[in-house]
Parts: C-alpha cells; sequence; structure tokens
C-alpha cells in the first residue's frame, strides 16, 4: 500500500497547515496543538476532535453553523488534553464551551481531562457523547459497541445551527439529550483501511463484505459474500428500521457516508437503494445527504446514519447553508 | 475488486437519481436523458458532461454561478448527442448555449453533431474545448496529449461568475480563449482505475507510480519507484512550471485533485508540498483549492492543476461562493 505522504508523524500538521491556507480568509491555526478555529467565534464555543484519518472530519466543518474549532489528534490517536484545552480557551467568548466526543474510551478519557482542566481555570464546558453506531460484536453476547461514528457529523450540523440562533450552553445540552436516543449508524467494510507503516487491520476475501466495522480497523459482526448495493443497503437499513421502530408517516434524515475510498457513484447508487426502501416503508425522508463526511482513511466502504426527526427545526437545522468547507 | 452497485447498466441512472432527490429543491433531472439541470436558468446556459466515472464532475457543478446542466454518459462513456440537444432545450432562455468540453475525440465528436442539430433548431450555440492535460506519450515523438482533465472544473467555475454577471455568449467565449493558453494540468497513479466488470486498465509493482496517465485508465509516460508526496508533487509541479515560465511576483491559482480514492488527507499532504515549492519560487498563490473534483472512478492517484492568474477577475471568479454542491 502506497501513501502519499512524507513522513507519519509529519503528516497530520502537514494536512492541517494546507487546509488552513485555503481558508484563512475565516479560519486560524494554532500549529502546536493542531487546531482549526473560527477567526469571529460568537456564543457557545463548539469544539470537536479526535484522532486523524477521518477527514473531512473533523476540521472541514470548524465555521459558521457548525465547529467553532477542531483539534486532530494523529492517525487514529486522540488528541492530548492540553490541546484540547488550548483549543477551549481559544474560543470561549465567556459563553462557554460544549466539547461534542465521540464515544470511544481513549477520546472520552482525554476530553474529560480537558473539561476538568478548561473548568479549573474557569470555563463553563459541558461535553456530549456520541455513540450513534448501533453494530454488536460477533460474540454469543451480542453486547452493543454504541462506538461514536457519522452520525456525530448530523449533531455537529443541528447544534451548530442552535448555537448561531443563541441558545446557551445548557439549552444545547438539552437539544442534544433530545437528539441522541433517535441517532443510529451502521457501518459495511468492503476493504480494511491500511494506515502507513500499519498493516491493514483485518483481511476479507477478493468478495466478501464486513458487516459493523468502526472507523480505525475495529472488526465488524459478520463476514458474507458480496452480491450487490441493494443486499448492502437491506442489511443496514433493517437494522435501523428495527432499532427506531419505522411507522409510517414519520420522518427521518439520511446520512449515506463513504468510508475513505469509495467512489461518489457508488455511494449516490447506495443512497438510491437506501431512498427505495425508505419510500416503501411510507416513511418521510426529511433531509438525506451523501458523500465522504467521516472516513477511516482509505477504507472502501459506506456507513448509514438515521435520525428521527422529533422536532421540526432539526429539519430546518440540517437544511440551512453553512460556511463549513465541507458539510 | 467490489463494487457497490446493483447492475453496471443501472448505476448511472440511479446515481443520478439520488443526487436529482437530496437536491430537488433546486434541480430538475431528465431520467431519460441523464440531465441534471438548474429549475431557473438565467442568461446564457453552460453546459458540460461527458462519461460517468468522474464524479462528482459533472452534475456536483450545476448550479448558480457554474453550470446550467450535465449530461452524463455510461462509465466512461460519452453522452448521446440527442441528449445534449435535449439539455439545450431545456436550459436555453434566449441567451444561447455554451457547451464545454473535455478534449476526448469521442466527447468532442457527440457534442460537436448535438451543436450541429441545436443549431438547425435555431439555438445559437458555441463550443470551448478544454485541453489542459500536458502529459506526452511515452515514445520518441513525446507528442502533447491535451486531453480535457481536472482543469476543466475551473473553467467551469470562472465561465459560471461571467455568466452570472451577465455576459454574452461572445464574451463568455473570449473569457474562454483568455484562459486556455495558461491552464495546465499533470496527474500521477498510484494504482489504475477498475470499472465494474472490466479488468484494471494497468498494472503498477506495488512500489511503483505512473506519471501522465489520462482519466479513463490511459496510460502515463513514465514508472517509477514511489518514494514521498514530496516526490509526487516535484515531478508535478516543475513540469507546469516550465511551461509557465513562472516568475516572481506572478498570480496562480491551483487545483490540488484526488483522482477518486485517495484520501483527503493525503492529498492535503500533497498540497502542502505544492505551496511550499511556489513559495520557493516566489510566486503569489491567488487561489488553491483540494479535493475530488473529478476523478477516474477508483483511482488512488492525484493531478495537479495551474491556471495563470491573467486577470484580476479570475481570482474574483475563482473564490466567489455557488449554489453547486461539490465545488
Amino acid at each position: 500500500m502506497k501513501h502519499i505522504i512524507n513522513e507519519k508523524n509529519s503528516a497530520v500538521k502537514a494536512m492541517l497547515s494546507a487546509y488552513h491556507f485555503e481558508h484563512q480568509d475565516r479560519l486560524a491555526i494554532d500549529t502546536q496543538h493542531n487546531i482549526i478555529y473560527q477567526k469571529d467565534v460568537s456564543g457557545v464555543s463548539l469544539i470537536s476532535g479526535g484522532g486523524s484519518g477521518h477527514e473531512p472530519a473533523h476540521f472541514g466543518y470548524v465555521g459558521e453553523g457548525m465547529l467553532s474549532a477542531s483539534v486532530s489528534g494523529d492517525l487514529f490517536t486522540p488528541p492530548f488534553p492540553d490541546a484540547i484545552l488550548r483549543a477551549i480557551e481559544r474560543t470561549d467568548t465567556g459563553a462557554g464551551a460544549l466539547l461534542i466526543v465521540k464515544n470511544f474510551a481513549s477520546d472520552v478519557e482525554v476530553f474529560t481531562e480537558a473539561k476538568r482542566l478548561a473548568k479549573q481555570k474557569g470555563h463553563h464546558v459541558e461535553m456530549v457523547i456520541v455513540s450513534d453506531d448501533v453494530s454488536v460484536d460477533n460474540k454469543e453476547t451480542y453486547s452493543k459497541r454504541k462506538r461514536g461514528v457519522a452520525g456525530t457529523v448530523l449533531i455537529y450540523k443541528i447544534l451548530g445551527y442552535f448555537k448561531q440562533h443563541g441558545l446557551s450552553l445548557s439549552e444545547l445540552c438539552t437539544i442534544a439529550d433530545d437528539l441522541m436516543p433517535h441517532l443510529f449508524t451502521l457501518g459495511v467494510a468492503l476493504s480494511s483501511a491500511a494506515l502507513p507503516e500499519t498493516d491493514p487491520f483485518f483481511s476479507l476475501a477478493s468478495n466478501e463484505v464486513y458487516f459493523g466495522v468502526g472507523i480505525h480497523g475495529e472488526k465488524g459482526y459478520r463476514k458474507e459474500p458480496f452480491q450487490s448495493s441493494e443486499q448492502l443497503a437491506i442489511e443496514l437499513y433493517n437494522k435501523l428500521k428495527h432499532l427506531h421502530r419505522f411507522k409510517p408517516g414519520e420522518q427521518y434524515a439520511f446520512l449515506i457516508n463513504g468510508l475513505g475510498a469509495t467512489p461518489l457513484l457508488e455511494q449516490y447508487v447506495f443512497s438510491h437503494d437506501i431512498k427505495r426502501l425508505a419510500h416503501l416503508d411510507k416513511i418521510t425522508i426529511d433531509f438525506i445527504k451523501t458523500g465522504t463526511q467521516l472516513s477511516s482513511y482509505n477504507m472502501h466502504g459506506i456507513s448509514l446514519s438515521c435520525l428521527k426527526i422529533t422536532d421540526p427545526r432539526f429539519k430546518e437545522a440540517l437544511r440551512m447553508p453553512v460556511a463549513a468547507s465541507h458539510w
């Protein structure tokens, strides 16, 4: 596997420098701490981040109407607490900061520590943990994994909208609490991610797919031979349908997310299959978005996120244009 | 190689249907002729298209400030002249239509025929042919290939800006004539594209790259062992520098384009290398954009486009926000 980088250790800083150079009219960079942040923050600061290798997450979502700042760790490695603390210090205008964290133990740990440090310094900080992944492990227990994956981007968008409309830190937490029980994601891989200087995380036969994979090379719950986009769509859709208990007339938002090396044509073919399944169930698609939004480096695969629209403002929040480059 | 599709013959229509469904508030579809077009066209109609497999080209650029319509052929296959004619009929408001065509013999042929048919029906139609690819063949002749590749997207953007500002068909042709001599692109592959039901177009050793490849599996001019992003950047940048004869203080726009399966992290690392080379030459980067803009299905690779900014309005044209989903 070839990777268009120079040195593994310099890749993240080079990427952030290039991204900032393109968007320097509206974004600032803290090169030491790998922070991309808005030049003009108003209201509550929304901060997210995590390991790199998930581009365009997270820096691609920094901008008016979405995130105030992103903090990047190394490839598949969380940032350090002091970097997150710096992001809070750089963007807290007095209205406080909300940390949006994907539910991985190591991410939760560093963000929790950063929150503690920031509170010591007098910042109002809250944390919401996204655990949209409904994959299960492949043992007899079928325990839920509850990782935070692509659905997180929908959370950015909706909270970003409400933050822009002046909601307070505690009001944003309430919105987040309303959203979380209704957001589910499930992914499938056609190949493993392979990071520079690292072997692929799992192997698949040339005709196999792997349902329920994570975004850091975590294994899925079942391998089976690939047949068609529709086969993948039915598996992912039906799992989410079962959890949501779809009823005709209910309103949903869908995110079809390429996992890194998936051609856009394939993402849209899959999106078409999802649309047809939703129509069969007579649910209303309030919002649908297809694209590479939260990737797993160079994985060929796709994930489906589904959010029940329990408040008409959520639909408006998802549809409103934003300044972020990659929404 | 697995492909997330159902049947090869239905993939393009499924993709366009899904894309239209997402953007139905502002875009219309002609499902028979694979046309995506603006609901509200004003001024000259800008039309492009070509084979599918280059997503987000071309439909991703339909919207106020860029294209009025796109016409999609099958995978790596041009659309039929009657489909292009239909696109002209659907979007010509009386101000005429400008066809923007990538320089491949088969594309030029079908667009020329469509232009002839449309003129018979009384439409004012002009055609600009983009031939930005500066690759050469690998024989002794080193004849220039002059294919139309990723730089075409910069042409969409600049002509879309001037069209939006009310320029006439003939004035847009003059702008296009001004731009074309100053636009060059060169690409490199780390793997071949592989279409559904088709073998890869060429093979590379696990450590090899191929300079000068096209976007339909066309071979390049030289293979060599991969070393680093910088090695690729130097080869592509120096070829374009030589053609432009860079002088300190001159202004340029750069497009760094992922060819389909290239992680965004790698695209930005490469972009960072280009930025550093440009700074060494003391040229001014008026505009730089990094992303998958015109792909070659699932090819791992990258292309570099460079446009000399010979008119300050071109910089403004490139920077203005647009409604198109994928710019």
